[in-house]
């Protein structure tokens, strides 16, 4: 029976010619992550179930990147206890203050994850680098801990929902109103446990960072992971980062999904998702003219370099509205120097941005951007739940870099065609 | 009997021909300064003394400096209030997330403190300013609460220490190691109210950014204040910042000094100070190869662009040691922007230290590079108290920016003319 490109990634990695749907398998990780928050819990657990050696330290990532640099005392334990195991363990991709950037966006910058590869990371989030072709997917601190003594971790076989993209994205649309679609489309429990395939002729009119963000929240429909096919896209986005044999997965011409979802790109609009959900979406020129508090751009869902121009292109020369306050992010040191030198950076402060280090902190409330009471962010984040940035009765609203960037300006919800 | 410059400044305001020591005096308040950390305190001061209005909106300045983009809710809401209060009275220097700076940094920046003027402040390193011929010193929240709704304040007059510099500064050695070193030989209650008058042919030679390094820093002599003659680097900094007249206070030749300190800069070597007071001063080369974990550069003492073109002087194509990690801040977007215009941030990052948006945070273990347990901190800020950046048995070792730069380089205590 045919299977998908998920299926065929999980079975080379389990040493198997066939996986069935349901199947539990055990699968040899080519990468195990983990973060400043889910690490120190992964290394206490790690450490009281007698493991004493890694499995292989050039196959681990840990980044320091959600409190640092670090914010109060407790956060910087937990930095210090990361720091010291991946120094035992003579972790070769230990990312600490200065060297890292937001997890999602470094691990495939440093070429860390590549096609056809397995990625876990405690971070739900992990499912980014599906955009490579490659099966990555969130998992708990423990399972963390065992993944980084054993480089195994069992899984279910998945089943899929196949995305077709059709057309082409059109001015001021990306990625994001990609995902808020899809997520508004089948809801946020909608591939639950599922595989998100992306496919279609409109695939290949996808920069790299359309397809990361799209990936980054296959979790928000409940996703196992968001996958894409490899092109020459992909190829090139790793040429000169990966230097190892990699595999490109394509999905059985009779695969089997459990159903299809289409997407015409050409009629997509801008699109956002309403508090407190992200299955809340609107377009955006239904609650233009709404108020906010602040503005904030960045995170693993869209901190890259692409994001950075486009919020660029519209602030050039315009200031922030005097009642918000804006936080850009730019996701790694990387893409901070590429956007000093394209002149982005000069542009969001003269407009009177704040132009942060990399952090993942205002995306969970926990750092570099949180909430007062009664406060809303339009957000180019992941996660707009009740609390998310801050106090329980703060707002977020899900947006792309073009809705944050025209609503900064504007100092409301706003629309960037407009 | 002849006056100090600060006792003219003081009977200038208090409408008086003469001042004498120990006499209390009421005086006219030029500008009233408050953070995101005082402002609350004093604004809930405002309001329990029935106070509804300021004495006049263009003399408060408010700066959301410490604990933003805030950390947490706690920070959010304190900034929240302080923000409505702005509104409510429509101040005029009200700087929030994005065109703010490191208060000390922007109100001489921005022009809103000129010679001859008083300046009181809500933070204790308001004697800044005294670097242009100002008096101004911190005051507590409760009094802020009060010149807000006044704008007077009353003052006991002090007594002077004379601070005589002579020579010329060399390589290596900048404003931070005078002050050190004085702070050094006086120790941290040398002053205790009393002015820090600093006169002599070595003013002359010293830099703008040197003297603003040297008035921050007469607090932890105990100094009420640190004041600098008006010279013709003072006009030209003032120049096209300062549109309203402005006096220049000379002290009288008979001005009684309760005694003088001869400091030759000729003679004056990279100075820091060890844990846990600004008192313990050694000559750098006497402490060299000290370990440490992290070096901050920036805050309210050296946070300006002197301080950073010092910084990437010595760390220009190399990389900050693997052992150590690096947090620079510069204290204003306005240095941020000059800063890029140079190339000095792409040096920093380059060599691996993180880049942060302006923020008073680590100084004071609040945010942007708080320690852990038993970790040492290399700083150019100003205090060294037990815990003061973190951990209680964590350690900051107060230098300047030469000595900060090569030791996050050596990644040990290090001499910047090695």
């Amino acid at each position: 029976m045919g299977m998908t490109m998920t299926q065929k990634i999980l079975a080379k990695h389990a040493g198997l010619e066939q996986v069935e749907v349901g199947q539990l398998i055990e699968a040899k990780l080519d990468m195990v992550l983990g973060n400043d928050i889910t690490t120190p819990v992964a290394i206490t657990e790690f450490e009281k179930a007698g493991f004493t050696q890694v499995f292989n330290k050039d196959k681990i990532t840990i980044v320091l990147d959600h409190y640092t640099p670090c914010k109060d005392i407790k956060s910087a334990q937990l930095c210090k206890q990361a720091r010291e195991f991946a120094h035992k363990h003579q972790i070769t991709n230990f990312f600490d203050v200065g060297q890292m950037g937001v997890e999602h966006a470094l691990l495939p910058e440093k070429g860390l994850c590549a096609p056809g590869e397995i990625i876990v990371g405690a971070d739900s989030h992990t499912c980014t680098y599906g955009a490579l072709g490659a099966f990555s997917t969130g998992i708990g601190s423990t399972d963390m801990a065992a993944a980084m003594a054993t480089g195994l971790l069992w899984f279910k076989v998945p089943s899929a929902i196949k995305v077709t993209l059709k057309g082409k994205l059109q001015p001021h649309v990306s990625g994001k109103d990609v995902i808020l679609h899809l997520i508004g489309t089948i809801g946020v429990d909608g591939a639950l446990y599922q595989s998100l395939e992306f496919t279609g002729e409109g695939v290949s009119s996808l920069t790299m960072d359309d397809r990361f963000t799209i990936s980054n929240m296959a979790i928000e429909a409940g996703g196992k992971n968001g996958i894409f096919p490899v092109d020459e896209r992909t190829m090139e986005y790793i040429n000169g980062r990966v230097n190892r044999p990699c595999e490109a997965f394509c999905a059985d011409s009779d695969a089997v999904y459990e159903r299809e979802v289409v997407i015409d790109l050409d009629q997509l609009e801008p699109t956002v998702a309403m508090p407190h959900l992200p299955e809340n979406t609107k377009v955006v020129s239904e609650v233009a003219g709404l108020p906010i508090d602040q503005v904030v751009i960045g995170s693993c869902t869209n901190g890259r370099i692409q994001d950075l121009r486009i919020v660029a292109a519209i602030m050039k020369g315009k200031k922030v509205a005097a009642n918000v306050r804006c936080v850009v992010i730019p996701a790694t040191q990387e893409i901070i120097l590429q956007a000093m030198k394209e002149g982005l950076i000069e542009t969001f402060i003269q407009a009177g941005a704040a132009v942060s280090t990399p952090t993942c902190g205002p995306c969970l409330g926990g750092h570099m951007g949180v909430m007062a009471e009664g406060e809303r962010t339009v957000s180019t984040t992941n996660r707009n739940f009740v609390g998310r940035m801050g106090h329980v009765t703060s707002e977020v609203i899900l947006a792309s870099p073009a809705v944050a960037a025209a609503s900064a300006i504007a100092g409301c919800v706003a629309d960037p065609r407009k």
